[in-house]
């Protein structure tokens, strides 16, 4: 067995390259600009490039390499087909065969959140669980989901779009997909921001909110760290805001019946004062068989895609 | 290899058990009754006895026998632990190991629900594909998750329950579960004749249903079968039934992205009639990467048990 592989998280801007183990030690992480243009026609033989710079300059030997892994973001199934990845200008191929065929070694793809998901398994805030479900918290929600040990990829790749799962009826404002009443409309960073502005347009409380809005300084954060001084509208929005998510979840919950959910992004600056109130929702919604479930922060940061992308070809 | 399984669909009141080739041929299928007193303790020593029996009266070595698979109606996880079993007196136990020594051979469980989507896939409805969602559409509504082609456990066996998934707010009327608004409350056989009972409550229109409605009549297959016949108020109920099951679906779908799902139970009597309604719903809720689906009927019936049980000692 080889001694090394690598884990590759393509991103719009750049692209993250880790050198693992296979024990999962980063041996070195280093990144390279994403040239999106053209179609992204440059963008794996970039890849290929900079994988075998760094096997030359370590003298690390073909045969060595156990194989290269990479998060895509957009929807890839099990094959190794890309469906489309607007961000990076691709249509569809397969990149499993693509790369392969520029490196000579094995090479194996997934959906950037879904291998998140799996790298927070390996060596993240789920280590030690099988049955998890990543739930990324920013501007919207990205989301990864594992089934005994196993990515839910999803026939085309979309398995783990839970951002766009319908939560809410009679959502006047679009979700970005077009969709009225996305999970991730009330559940991302962006989300917290909107149910704050409208509970601070319709509350006559005082609050420490209302400077943080002043200075377009409204966040989870902001809005949990005004939560621990008493703020009583930011009490409210942190309720509101966690019945969403925990409803959510729950829903997710009948589905999978994970062990574990690990929460990142943005959001999770906030810390694990989240969990309270995601949970006491979280118990009200799901099915008596789901109850046993453990909430976590995600640890691995931007790293989670270059830890999971090497995980993806020691499976 | 071995040139034969069985496959075991354990309910509350038979035991269901198929002899198998590899292939999925069946050939032999018999009942026995299911003995739930005392704990049913009897029940895994009767299965036994019963397989047993059917190897000697053919000939058939142990080492001919590839295993035993069994449907449980209860949580099973990856390993054999049963976590309970109401309907038939269980508590919490490793069934693989249970009923393996007994029968010397290897055994592997799972939840009924779950296996008999293993069934659809390997030989029924969903015959081809790989990630699937079949619904039972019954009493309640039982569900299994198959992701490129392994069933969705879950951390506690729980995976696939979505009829008990959280669908709408405010309903006054609680689930079997104790929660109120699950997807089965509307979803389901009974779900349509709830539905059904309060449209004709509230409508003034005349309707063939009314008839059925004081016959004890009212069904899935009543209200389609009045849908083919121009009657108003059924239209009006088959909108309504179909919107919630494209919207339950839609969210399904955001988790686990199936190729199809699979309609089974006693609304599936109503024929291809119901995808229309579930679709132009599903259409209107679903992400844009999930919208990729083909719904279809279950065909194995009260067999889809015994199939799926007799997959998963092949897997």
């Amino acid at each position: 067995m080889g001694k090394y592989c690598f884990g590759v998280d393509l991103g719009g801007t750049t692209v993250k390259i880790g050198l693992f183990s296979p024990k999962g030690e980063v041996l070195e992480k280093w990144e390279i600009p994403t040239r999106t243009e053209n179609g992204g026609t440059n963008i794996l033989p970039d890849i290929a490039d900079a994988v075998q710079a760094k096997m030359k300059e370590r003298g690390i030997a073909r045969e060595e390499v156990i194989g290269v892994g990479i998060g895509v973001p957009g929807p890839v199934d099990d094959a190794g087909m890309v469906y489309r990845a607007v961000n990076v200008g691709w249509g569809v191929f397969n990149i499993n065969e693509t790369l392969g065929g520029l490196l000579g070694v094995p090479v194996k793809a997934g959906n950037d959140a879904n291998v998140a998901a799996l790298g927070e398994m390996w060596c993240g805030g789920a280590k030690g669980y099988k049955d998890i479900v990543l739930a990324t918290l920013g501007t919207g929600i990205g989301g990864g989901i594992i089934s005994n040990g196993k990515i839910v990829t999803g026939s085309r790749g979309a398995g783990g779009e839970i951002g766009h799962m319908h939560l809410v009826d009679d959502e006047p404002d679009a979700c970005g997909c077009g969709n009225h009443g996305c999970f991730e409309q009330y559940g991302s960073a962006s989300g917290i921001v909107r149910l704050a502005k409208r509970r601070l347009a319709v509350s006559k409380e005082d609050s420490v909110l209302r400077s943080a809005q002043e200075q377009d300084a409204l966040s989870a954060k902001a809005v949990f760290d005004a939560v621990k001084e008493g703020d009583k509208v930011a009490c409210e929005i942190a309720e509101e805001f966690g019945a969403y998510l925990g409803k959510g979840f729950a829903v997710i919950a009948a589905v999978v019946n994970p062990e574990v959910f690990v929460i990142g992004g943005g959001v999770s600056k906030a810390g694990e004062i989240l969990f309270d109130y995601i949970a006491k929702n979280y118990e009200k919604y799901a099915f008596h068989a789901c109850q046993n479930v453990t909430f976590k922060l995600a640890t691995l940061g931007n790293d989670a895609g270059i830890y999971g992308a090497a995980k993806l070809v020691l499976e």
